[in-house]
């Protein structure tokens, strides 16, 4: 079973590397293949600044078992939505066809929406750009800001780290509860913040994705998440 | 400030990325610069098998104002505690000389106690490698698998997804819990796993980090996670 995280410049490194961790942790016997994907093959450098190799072109994996998506700040999430036709998103649409899990975490929600994947579904995504995914009609967003929300062979996650819980959860979803286990023992994940304040309430958004031709008229572009 | 993770072929991804990612989401005002170090400034491979570049050597760091050492499998482990003069070894104790924190998330705790850099501390680790760092007969090591202890300017994490809790006790630390919180906010860090087992108990430690002429037998090496 053969599970691709599709990343791009300025992709979030947390929503890459927790997921990543996670998977490759579930047991072997499973049989779950993790790989990581750019268009061209290339590095690629997290919005955060590392800069890390990927093992596949979109060229080489044609067919995916699962699909995750990972997010990046507003103005990155603009830069790739503009167009709906891009590789990326064409890459997202293509695979999505034959896999079995359709997933995504933070504002990679907004990628698979733009790609029109989450149409028909209920869905979340990282707090501050909840408006944003509101801005497609047709998907049922979840305004409670949930770890994940499960619909049909849909997976979406909150900000950031909720990939760690999301990730658990589609190991469930995959295989079974006791693999999911396994993989929480091994990266110790029994979390326990030691400060802990609350969701703030979502803003406007601020990322326009339709160009003028397309009908669009949003406010100033500011990076949302702060 | 500057805050610097030394890496190593190995290292544990998210050892890496999970504090590395909650550190770049600190307030810029408050000046917190966080760099990834190799020996040589060479890329490293994580155990998971990602390929990353790191940002400055260790010659060119030649001091830190906090010092984060990750862990790794077993296997990494041994190696990288064989010769206590190593290159690594050697820059942990240097930097830390002048280091306003010392940390370590993870196995990181061996390699710190291998410096010398825990004796007359309490400490934590991950639970599969407790008894490893009870090997150290000067550390007093905490058996409860707690997400991190401080003790002194020495601040440590139990195993992998732990330093997600345990870079929010630093960053409250080194500034202030609003701080911390707006960072828990950003990355939405509000943990929730959809399965909840439990630690088991630590195994006999299989790393032997003294050679013969150390005085050392202890039992085939295994992967210790699992």
């Amino acid at each position: 079973m053969e599970l691709g995280i599709p990343v791009y410049e300025g992709v979030d490194l947390l929503d890459v590397a927790g997921p990543y961790e996670m998977f490759k942790w579930v047991d072997e016997k499973k049989g779950l293949r993790t790989v990581i994907l750019s268009e061209d093959g290339h590095s690629v450098t997290s919005g955060n600044g590392l800069r890390f190799e990927v093992h596949a072109t979109f060229a080489a994996t044609p067919t995916l078992d699962v699909l995750w998506v990972p997010g990046g700040a507003a103005e990155i999430m603009q830069n790739m939505m503009l167009n709906p036709e891009s590789a990326y998103l064409t890459y997202l649409r293509k695979v999505a066809t034959g896999a079995k899990w359709i997933c995504s975490v933070c504002e990679g929600a907004l990628l698979l929406a733009r790609a029109g994947l989450l149409d028909g579904h209920r869905a979340t995504t990282h707090w501050a750009v909840v408006r944003c995914l509101q801005g497609f009609p047709k998907i049922d967003v979840d305004v409670t800001n949930p770890r994940f929300v499960e619909s049909g062979n849909r997976l979406t996650g909150g900000g950031i780290s909720s990939g760690l819980d999301e990730a658990l959860k589609l190991i469930t979803l995959l295989f079974d509860e006791k693999t999911a286990v396994a993989v929480q023992q091994t990266t110790q994940y029994f979390p326990k913040p030691p400060v802990w304040g609350n969701i703030p309430a979502a803003p406007a958004c601020t990322i326009h994705w339709q160009t003028k031709k397309q009908n669009s008229a949003k406010g100033p572009l500011t990076r949302s998440r702060k």
